[in-house]
């Protein structure tokens, strides 16, 4: 069990790929607070599957219906509850993967940790479907932090080898961020993001797939965010971001880089800006130091795995008859979970954000 | 405030770096252990500052005094508590701290946040000496896990641009594990932690310091340890590992390389070894699938920023005086934390291991 | 916000008594189970109110839609989330009690810790309708503590000053608990059941209410639940107890007349029986000491409040006007919340014996 | 384990009776606090034993010493621990109690949940001298509580039946609590606490023990205060309650009185006073609603059972030889433990006042 996370902005999942509905509850949502339904129906679609060739088949449009907490078009401050019900459910596709464990999926660990009991269909709870209620928690998440300035934007950083440019921090803005949340596939530099389409696709068609890296960052940030010794700010949201499938591997800042560099040259000198803004030279420590926010951007990155659904015939094991397998997957995935992976990595900022903001106001009042 | 974390093997540290003591209450550790204390102290050698030329001057014995849960030799089920007094005070040593912030460190952001209260002699609660009681909580933890023949190893794959090879998981044992853990700077090529040691007090010599990367690899944990949705071994193990200072990433696996890969040569295959245990032909995943472990060696890597106290002279700015000036920080410091941080890491790891495998057993009961 | 409960099954509750639904998550029910429906169906029922003269004459069918974690007839290991739609809504029943302010009910803080901005219809969130997902959650936990032999049985000990016998602990078990559970008014003396529905029904008729203690037992709980310092058998029931409506006194064997007595008259002195168990004499600490369950009954009892919803004219506020009024209060209420209260009781009884008794299985893996 | 409470104003305890100290480690202290030494000192000495012949003869000063925390004369914001060394240990007295288990006692079910290595000496960790630094917690969280006009005082209700008269609420201010405070028993009317200690040396005399009730209020809370569903004030405050040895039952208001009344009596009708403050007419709930505080004074009244710690020859049981036999208990022991329980029972007062205090401060932020 651990499908509650967060002190203050608290949510707790529920759900299976092919059960009857999906869904989570947020806790600790200010009460008055009137929220944007066509921005969260918008951050749904972003993630939503099915919408074109370079993501799943499957067509489910995510509609969430609201359970509670939310009255006269205002929070109530009571918790409220969303739920999104599984349409199109094709539990045929998965009979036969009962006993026949997919390769780096979490069946195999899965089957020993529930003995057996677990849904397989879909992957059941480890679908990257359940990520569909986290974004819709990080929607709501971002509009309370869009009220207070902070803004979360993301782009794709590479897919497989093609690589974007890193953001520049000084033309982090919410125009840029709109943009890039335009894009079927966010980049900087936009003709990078047909080069990643073409890879994909061609990925796709060899029943292959490809991961890639997704830089996010976060702006207008208080200083002092993150909670020591163990709630840093790192620590509160890369917890959150290995909770995402497919994720093998976060870095904040400059990252694995700055063990490369010399402390003179990683050193983020301070200096006061002409308004007598705190600022720094450069941002090695990714907006982050002793596990506090700075005030300057957070800039994190996350790497996803290539997709482990393939239509490809690997090698596998039959867990009943004990034996040595090859299986060939069928059913429908994403060649590639970058473009709608990135969606998930913003609701997961956006909620850790708004949790530590939570938090720190507790001492002004 | 986030001073505990664990759920079953909870820990809570206190201290500062100048304070009258740092230490750590345990809670949950099982009645009837008996604690080796000399492993203990052998561990919290490994991690002690002041033994050699690439470590702080500071020299602390950081001698554990235990105040409860241990009684006629065993644990008593009732929360140990370990104080560790601070000996080798030098507070004068950072009386000019107290304006000038030192850049990369937190001194301003824990300024700001504890509206200037901090006791910011020696970095106060931010110190990496409050990872003291960190390892030895670690040196309990990893004593259980032990028991249970999971053993948990590490070494320095690179200090700047010097770089071991990687593990070789057909390789990993106790005895590469006690091997490694004699050396002062834990090398599998120990022609290489020479020339780690060199460029480490190079720029020592030079008042800069310099980071690294750290491999970590636990073996022998039982299938499917990990909390889904929220609490995967990834998740809980980031936690921890973003407390410690200096890290700036993490990556499981094949980590952020993993994403260059087609899903083909990603994925790890499973088959069934002559004595019917399931193994993978690779580990891209770092033993590690939807969140929970499979069985085969949990490897990850952690990236060290190069420390950011260093003797140069710095841009930076007096917050009292909102100006900018320059400061050179005199005081003790690491040129390098990578070998005693990765005393740390490994700590870290086996409260963990130990945190999610008490969680499993809830159910045997 | 503080809608989730336990650390080993863990409840979340949400929902307001007017909204679209109420229902619970549950976290931390093992894999592998079958649940008996009818037998959940049947709590729900001695819940559920506008079932006879004694309750509301609201009607709900109270049946929970389950939407995860229930797979091929048995528990999946991962949440199990349960919903109960609203149907026989009179929301217009409750427009004018936006600004006036119930005596006795949340309806004057509710406002102003929210705002304003709370559901006031029903009382909302504050609603005793939020028990119908405790009792389906409780309905689960009593079935798992059933497959240990663990059962809970209560009664109502007294209606205003109508008082049933205490319960005898040499007679305590199934039978009696399955009779008790039958009657429509749980009580030992079945003639008194008779006078406490006359003392309803004449309250009833004069709308006014009456309120009344529980008293409920445990039986065959082993030795040692409960967990020092701080979650103690007494301080984790007394906890969730406290969030039952309406009730405003817990007590422990004998309670508050323990404190009449001497220390040789209270002691409960130990004994072996002719098995070699340990009994006590007597059981005047409810079968807990030093917050550890000991083996024996563990036994409690619950005051209840009469029904603050009356529909005589009492004096109260105008929040709006800031002026004092009289109000009446209209639509449906229970004369006596009592009976139902009862069943609620059991529920959380059942939720705290299954949470502690996990985390005690904990070292047993 | 569950050596922890509290979710802003977190503590953490540790400690057995006889071992090397006792203390506490308390984490979310706000920053810049400047602390009354003298009165914590003061509070402290309240609760010490052998200051008179109304408690047990173990001498102990019970002085706290900081070890962290605390820098400049104010706290830092981060954990505060205090330590009490335990200095007047005669261990040999409890030596023959290794295996005869003192009935009403935690003996019994310690040994059997701790597998037989608890520390035995004076209770271990179930002793109530634990009690001490939840003392030095509660006075800190008292100064705290007291910068805003929120006050806690208690009185002795009863001992045995010698039975006090019970708070006037008009007359609760800091005079009343301040007069209460300096008496050995404090009593509304002080003849009566002579005679209360009368009864309490009569059965000193005669090896035996008695108990008594405690009446505690709080007054000046906001309004609001509590957390629904589950973290009540009633829920939230009992938690804490049943954590002090001794207690079997708390009520909030007129508890179990209320039960006996009917809904027109009970309820507390609200009025504007001529501040437009809004007032209630009578206080049957203690100043809770709905689990939020309303503003009037919160009123609870707790039971301690008579000190189960008796010189008179007992029936028991040794565990070793699984025999009935009989005992006596040598040591030394409070022939009544409620005066200093009182203490103790204003200290959870003020540790959970102030962590929902501080949970309420959230969203002022």
């Amino acid at each position: 069990m651990g499908n509650s996370i967060g002190k203050n902005f608290k949510i707790t999942i529920f759900g299976e790929s092919h059960g009857e509905s999906i869904g989570v509850v947020i806790d600790g949502i200010p009460p008055g607070i009137s929220l944007d339904f066509d921005e969260i129906v918008y951050e749904m679609n972003r993630r939503r599957p099915g919408k074109n060739k370079i993501s799943t088949s499957r067509v489910e449009k995510d509609k969430v219906e609201i359970q509670s907490g939310y009255f006269n078009d205002k929070t109530t401050g009571s918790a409220l509850c969303g739920i999104i019900k599984n349409k199109n459910k094709k539990s045929k596709d998965y009979s036969n993967l009962i006993n026949n464990m997919r390769p780096s999926h979490a069946d195999f660990p899965g089957k020993i940790k529930y003995k057996g009991f677990n849904d397989y269909r879909g992957g059941g709870q480890f679908s990257a479907r359940l990520t569909a209620p986290l974004v819709f928690a990080g929607a709501i998440a971002k509009q309370i932090l869009k009220s207070k300035n902070i803004l979360i934007g993301s782009h794709v950083l590479s897919i497989k080898d093609i690589k974007d440019k890193e953001f520049n921090e000084a033309t982090l803005n919410e125009d840029l961020f709109n943009n890039l949340r335009k894009q079927k596939i966010p980049t900087l530099d936009k003709n990078i993001s047909n080069l990643m389409e073409e890879v994909i696709l061609k990925h796709k068609k060899e029943s292959n797939s490809v991961g890639g890296v997704v830089e996010c960052s976060i702006i207008n940030l208080p200083i002092g965010l993150g909670e020591p010794l163990f709630d840093s700010f790192e620590s509160s949201l890369s917890h959150l971001i290995f909770s995402i499938p497919g994720i093998k591997g976060i870095e904040f800042g400059s990252g694995f880089n700055i063990t490369k560099m010399t402390g003179f040259e990683a050193n983020d000198s301070f200096f006061y800006d002409e308004d007598l803004n705190v600022k720094t030279y450069t941002n090695n420590n990714g907006g982050i130091l002793g596990g506090l926010t700075t005030g300057v951007p957070v800039n994190f990155k996350v790497g996803f795995k290539p997709t482990p659904s393939i239509g490809m015939k690997q090698k596998s094991i039959n867990i009943k008859n004990k034996e040595n397998t090859t299986m060939q997957i069928e059913g429908r995935h994403d060649p590639c979970i970058v473009p709608r992976g990135l969606v998930v990595v913003e609701a997961a900022a956006a909620i850790v954000s708004l949790d530590l903001l939570l938090e720190g106001g507790k001492y002004n009042g």
